[in-house]
């Protein structure tokens, strides 16, 4: 492993964090072909940029993210930002030629996406954006089922992505919360998940029905300058609007004749990062529930009469996607890791000069859907793509 | 408990049975003000007629259903029968002053819903509609928890009832896959009972956005003549086109301002009768499940902090309801208990002169969200009700 | 069904009740070769008893149940009391050639069943015990797959059964708490249950190490005279000691190899009838929950690699056994189900003169392991049966 | 930060990699009083062992672990050995004064664990026994829950650890299947875990009465040249007698008059690393499933009547142990985190010259019923501790 890869980062909060110990711990537990380096984070408050730099390894720190990208050493620019500066970034970052690990959702609206993935291609960059569910286990055990034929054709993807981290109407408003900074709510943040894994595992969605709400529609204001994360103070008796939805609901008829429906809220009481699909197949079913990340639910009509049933998988078995890398059977994973599989195959990717998924151009389409259903929530006329 | 009630029922096939069983065993599990006679058993088919007859105690048989309803020893009407005989049964007892225990979906269309109503209000006979998942002890557990504020203020409404009863192309042309006997297929059927808990939990509806779908369009044309269930023989090689959905969808928005989903399919493979519901309110939530319809999960924000979580409550205490009638805590029962518990209220509204829900209001109602829905879906547009 | 079978029934409270259920609602939904005809109910107390057998439809009633063993009419004697009467009212029955439904646990001791079982058989009468979860659709799939070999070789049996109605420490002194009525606590009452299914499904049992332990050792004296159930009031102030153990556990190693646990309890807290047991095997596993009583949990190592993973069975398709009588597949049954699967097995046994299982023979091999379970704990010492 | 601790590892398999792992990460995701920085790491086979730390980071490598304990600059041996030979590194490591964090179980006999416990208290080293498990936020909060008075008064420990991965006869005969090796099977290995959980959670053990079994007696002689794990070659068609018991269970009573049963197996098929326990008390209840590690099941006698259920905490909030260094609520942790938990207090636990649990004390005492346990199941007695 004599290769190595300078990354520069932008971004240090939840996702800077969580990018971090990815690049650290990938090259431990999985063969990777070149040793990424921490080089350059960048961030605009000195103090707790230069602390997250040094607890983390990245070597050098600069608060001009134009300047970092402008640095012939820097291979990589992981954007670890809100989606707002997605754009600017990493268009600067294409043209500078630099490859892109992307944080989701890609950008604030279709036309961003376009020129995002247009200009990555011209400048021939290996561009990956952060979908990190793809690369559970469980999830690419449900891929192989239905790649295999074992649920047959395809009838049914029902999905719910739950939170409920602003139930109460005293949480501020935080920049996730206006359309400036996030361009919409669970639309944005969950059904882009969602569709992801929609697109990933049924295929192109042709039309779309949509519904979205708002609950709590203004709320204290918030100083966000010390918080990394979803909670944040309130700046006191001041109160502002809420300018995304809180709850984004779509039925979806794909391509391929199979019908769906998302639910994204953060107004689900007792869900804290819910995220629950099923397939329905001819042959069999299967179902996954984020909250037990390890596991799949697999129906199967082969299984004989009389016997048949959900059963619960453990993907914790060599024979399930990155888990050679890993422990014994039996001794599940958690959050991180998914973004560890990312970097691993990111790194792949650019070494071998292929293209990686899920990338701009998958971003693309998920924005392209998410839009589809903002304009239909707003008509109330179903949508159709293409 | 001098009082007799004499029923005359017609229709004798799955629901012949279980409204048998329900009129047999109230008396002898729960306190009754009346007890119930089962005087007529009405059907077309003498042979089957009789053995049904015979077995389950009726003490005559009659095959011309308009005989029965002349006569005058007969108090109650029971409509077990296919919806699209509901109307002209109903009416015709209602006319003849008897009361009236009918079978779900109300009718064919929210027109015959209207006359059957007013026919039944001006003859001042009471009218039951059997959605009878709203007295399982669970269901009213989420009810007594809503109106006691338990969930504070309902956001969602997240419901699916899912069969796979036709998902094999050859499944035959039943009369429930024809628009002429079944006017819609599990938008009728399932979604009915859907929209009449959705109704009894949240309450009334403001629009519906629908999506439905058929995944097999033409099938082998059944022999139905001895078939009294879900299942028939094919009648060989001939096929005819199916005529009703295979899947209905809808997004609702609720007066009350929460938003809801129905998902109803008989393609959910490895779902047998799988009615799930969740609902999210300011406080709490709850989530129910058919397949284990003797729990209730309960998250309550009134938990400590660090000791929330969805508990499974096992409604089969003492406390709730029906169950003192039945067997000690944890001992559970079962789909044909539903009944009972319905035969037992009825009895009482019949003595106490007063209504019981869901009655032929409740499926007014409940057809016209239906009707909507197949609107929606045709047109692709929202429709707004009232 | 020409022929009848008259029945005498001694004891009226819960099991009373389930047992007249069972009598009437045996005929209506599965094929029986007699009638059984609810003939002479039997009690102390005549008004209770009087007000039960019109609720049930007992023709006659008796205070006297020598007097009812001595009709010449009866041809069916059903025991539906607590374990110290069961001897003697059995032993009159037998004498007089009456078949014997008897509750369970058989005897006070095994000596009593020994002269049970062999007073039954001098006088061929079809004598029936009635351990009847049993014949709970999903625990004969269980049944059936290791008689299959679905489950290879036979490891492990592990089985608890929890209930939680005495942790209360002022539930007051009922009988089934005092040696004299009871002989011991749920090492007779919930054991037997277990050690039947252990018999059942997995052989002979070769030793016996047990640990009984009281957490409650005094309790408010019980006023009985009303209750018929598993509550009842207390007598003021005084107490009484409680004189039969509150849990009991033992280890087992059967005659196959296998080795097992049991553990009963009253001290559960949570757990109202919570019998789970889960059996290892060299080609698949299965787990059993009495609180969902229609799933049966299934391992099978005959799964593809990567694909294994305990599958939850409804067992409510027509392939499991009884569920032909009852309702669709996905439509469950409850706890009081099984007493008419038993008494259908009962008249068809009594028709073709041929045994029922599990009979006294069964209740004296359960008796013998529970007094074996007994003497080890007050001994400390593995005890090694026959 | 600035001071650090120089930690030496023996041993670089399976728990050689968990434990660098939670070396590196600690720091990245916890305040620690001292940098643990990877010296040196040593074992027998030089070419493997290079590979190891150079992945790992670790500086220099060591084949002779006397050598390593001699170099004045280690202050931390880290034990990531196989249970026959902990005692003499650690009896070295004590010796030379170096802080000692040790894999579980602690020995091969409690004579071992007594002059291990006793050369580290003379010579002041801290000494940590790795029973990761107790360091689950989940586990943390049953323990709470249980000082706290929420479960009020104990009544039964009921545990199993089942794992199958011995089920196939020609899985060869590994170091874990020989005595001289691992001194027993699953007693040993799984059930020295769940005695730790026993002892944190519920108290000293007063007796035991136990039972082991083998149920497969011989075995294909392994090729563990290469294998650092839990699977290895045959050696073709040579056999060799297994030599520790394949399943071992007990049954106890505990000082404070709680019971409790253990059960230890590596036949139960479809359990992978399946670690479950239930606790019941006067108050309330919990369980706690392994594979699901980020749960805890909780029933409340203080929640309403009719409401009283198992709830399934997420132990993932901020307000549970641990949790507020990884991710937000609902994002799961995995098996690898309790090791970083681990290391994390062991830093403090030397900073500030203060014992750490569990240590070689804890060690001590679990060896002692495990032993008690063995002679037991030798014997056919029940073994009074002390």
């Amino acid at each position: 492993m004599a290769k190595q890869l300078n990354i520069g980062i932008v971004g240090y909060k939840f996702m800077g964090r969580a990018h971090s110990n990815a690049w650290k711990k990938a090259p431990l537990f999985f063969d990777v072909p070149s040793q990424p380096v921490l080089k350059v984070a960048c961030g605009r408050h000195q103090a707790s940029l230069q602390e997250f730099a040094q607890k983390w390894g990245w070597e050098e720190t600069e608060t001009d993210w134009k300047k970092m990208i402008a640095r012939p050493d820097i291979d990589i620019v992981d954007v670890a930002l809100p989606q707002n500066l997605h754009y600017e970034v990493a268009m600067a970052a294409a043209r500078a030629g630099k490859h892109i690990f992307c944080e989701k959702p890609l950008a604030m609206n279709s036309r961003q996406a376009e020129e995002m993935l247009r200009v990555c291609e011209e400048n021939h960059v290996t561009h990956y954006l952060n979908h990190n569910y793809r690369r559970l286990p469980a999830v690419l055990l449900a891929k192989k089922m239905i790649e295999t034929g074992k649920l047959g054709r395809l009838f049914h993807w029902r999905c719910a992505y739950q939170q409920d981290w602003i139930v109460d109407p005293n949480f501020p408003l935080t920049w996730q919360l206006r359309k400036e900074t996030a361009q919409a709510g669970p639309q944005w943040d969950l059904n882009s998940h969602a569709v992801d894994l929609a697109h990933f595992l049924i295929g192109d969605i042709d039309t779309v029905s949509a519904l979205t709400t708002n609950f709590v529609t203004e709320r204290p204001l918030a100083d966000e300058s010390t918080s990394g994360n979803l909670t944040a103070e309130t700046l006191g008796d001041q109160k502002g609007p809420v300018t995304v939805e809180d709850a984004a609901l779509m039925l979806v008829q794909f391509q391929n004749g199979a019908v769906g429906s998302f639910e994204a809220t953060r107004f689900a009481t007792g869900k804290k990062n819910g995220l629950t699909f099923e397939i329905y197949g001819s042959k069999g079913s299967v179902k996954f529930d984020l909250e037990r990340m390890n596991e799949l639910q697999y129906y199967s009509l082969n299984d004989e009469a009389g016997e048949q049933g959900f059963r619960t998988i453990q993907a914790t078995d060599p024979t399930h996607a990155y888990m050679q890398g890993w422990w014994p059977p039996g001794h599940i994973i958690g959050y991180e890791h998914t973004f560890v599989h990312a970097v691993v195959d990111f790194l792949w990717a650019i070494d071998g000069n292929k293209p990686i998924e899920p990338n701009f151009s998958d971003g693309l389409r998920i924005l392209t859907v998410l839009e589809a259903g903002l304009e239909s929530a707003a008509t109330g006329q179903r949508v159709k793509l293409n």
